[in-house]
């Protein structure tokens, strides 16, 4: 048995990491295609253990979308709903079942927004269409999770260092060239020895794109509408792992130890909580990992407020395996 | 009418930077004379406009420290300890004043720690001794003071930005060395590409140095021993300006332009704050630079809670140029 797949938006760095996850998980990919812009089509790319030419997502292979067993969308919001409005403007049925990367529909509330580790419970199995949640949200949600079941979470506070991965292929590079040819001296907002405090558009109320969707997704996939959470977000000079200093306040009394005890056995988290013997979370030490590390677990300023610290590979926990975790649940995988 | 002057640790990146600062504020410098460890001894060194060598702080050259008409000490707090120790042991009056730049006597009430901006009148213009805060604190306060004054301070959340200055010239040189060197993927805790969120030794509830300094020196400098504040420090692969995440809460009712129009007309403080224009805080937009940048300001999760993003040149307004400024006021200069 196995799955055929089309890929959109193949060639970008979250594509890239899907073929290195399904292969990584043995996933049975029969047929696939690669699809992407006209710009690059024709070229030859790398797919986990494949290498085969992009194909241009014209008009004619959107229609044929449908035909798939699994169609993964990665290539941000305009082409997802493109594709969702040609799925649906035709009447046949499609046997496609779709994962989407981008925010187009993380606000439909009839689209599935899942973190299998967190609320795998809102994914029927009969689900056609399913949205990845932002990758900051994701990392952020492994180690809530478990905090709002043990002890009910008052208010979250995130401030967040988030890696070039998350901006696209176009800036990781930038990064690595002005981190060379870029006179350190040069005041212009480049990412390199910088730090980049807005991440999307700007709303009127001064709050960025990726600021709403932590907030939003978080109270969503919670189910904690009511919640108290803000954040700001941070680009910094790293290459794919996103950080995040995180204060929350709990509403059940709470100590060190049993924050501990509650993260440590919750999936998708490892503990790097010795900071005295130098071992704490950095983006560094889980790139290319499954699971978040979490560390620097702390009594805040008041009681029941603590801090802690976690990172996780964006392109990997923060998008592709999230998507293939989804896919694995559907298909009565995992 | 000229000083003269002793700069112990010249050879290190705050002694470099105090060099430029002088010249830059043509600071009348009589002689000079710059001292250094065994190791760096005997080597020139650019000090502003001149050159010279350093000269090994030995036992000899530590009691002649009294002679001078001020002394810089960058050397960090073990030296100051000594530095002190020496001048108090010998019965002669000094004629020095000293500027320490190290945490080594911060918390001792009867040396002034002062933010010419901030609390200046904790400055007495007899005093021999005064004590340059923590680079972080200095930069925070800038943007703080003025809302304490205005609405009063409830509670501080900080998560910094630090820049491999903080950590020494070593440090900036490993960071340099390792962007190119180091394979991305080597999983060490590698300053390149990396954030490190520990920055000083960690004490028994889980608190780092830095994290320590923030929150003591910022209690101290508003002469509010009951301000709650806490702070998450982070290093990032920035070459000299920190950055600093600030949540704040207010006990006056304000709104976004209120809090705009205090920063705007604060000393030491400049608005960089259009951020759907492009215009934000960013360590390479305020290096070299004597003020702080000031951005992102918005209403946070509640009532009078709001958000700001600060940066500053932490080698400069964060240490040499504090320091001086505080030797121009105890000299009529200022």
């Amino acid at each position: 048995m196995s799955y055929s797949v089309a890929v959109v938006g193949a060639s970008g760095v979250v594509g890239e990491e899907l073929g290195r996850v399904l292969v990584d998980r043995a996933f049975p990919v029969g047929r696939l295609e690669l699809f992407s812009s006209r710009r690059s089509a024709g070229k030859r790319m790398r797919f986990g253990d494949t290498e085969q030419a992009l194909v241009e997502l014209d008009r004619r292979e959107l229609d044929r979308l449908r035909e798939f067993d699994l169609v993964f969308l990665c290539a941000g919001a305009s082409t997802s709903r493109l594709v969702r409005s040609s799925l649906r403007a035709d009447s046949r049925a499609a046997d496609a079942r779709v994962v989407d990367f981008s925010s187009a529909f993380r606000a439909d509330p009839g689209i599935p927004l899942v973190i299998p580790e967190v609320n795998r419970e809102d994914l029927p199995l009969d689900a056609t269409w399913v949205a990845v949640p932002n990758c900051t949200t994701i990392l952020l949600l492994l180690a809530l999770a478990p905090l709002e079941r043990a002890f009910g979470l008052q208010r979250v506070i995130v401030s967040s260092y988030q890696a070039a991965s998350g901006a696209g292929r176009l800036f990781m590079e930038q990064l690595q060239r002005d981190l060379t040819s870029l006179d350190p001296a040069d005041p212009g907002p480049s990412p390199a020895f910088n730090v980049l405090p807005r991440i999307g558009e700007i709303d009127a109320s001064g709050v960025s794109g990726e600021e709403s969707k932590v907030a939003f997704e978080t109270r969503r996939i919670l189910a904690r509408p009511d919640l108290a959470i803000t954040a700001t977000c941070v680009r910094v000079p790293v290459l794919r792992a996103h950080s995040e200093s995180v204060l929350v306040e709990l509403k059940a009394p709470a100590g060190v130890p049993a924050i501990r005890q509650v993260l440590q056995g919750a999936p998708g988290v490892e503990l790097r909580d010795e900071p005295e013997t130098g071992i704490f979370p950095h983006p560094r030490g889980v790139t290319g990992q499954d699971g978040i590390h979490v560390g620097r677990i702390r009594a805040a300023d008041q009681e029941r407020a603590f801090w802690l610290f976690l990172t996780g590979d964006q392109l990997r926990k923060g998008a592709a395996l999230n998507g293939v975790q989804l896919v694995e649940i559907l298909l009565g995988l995992a």
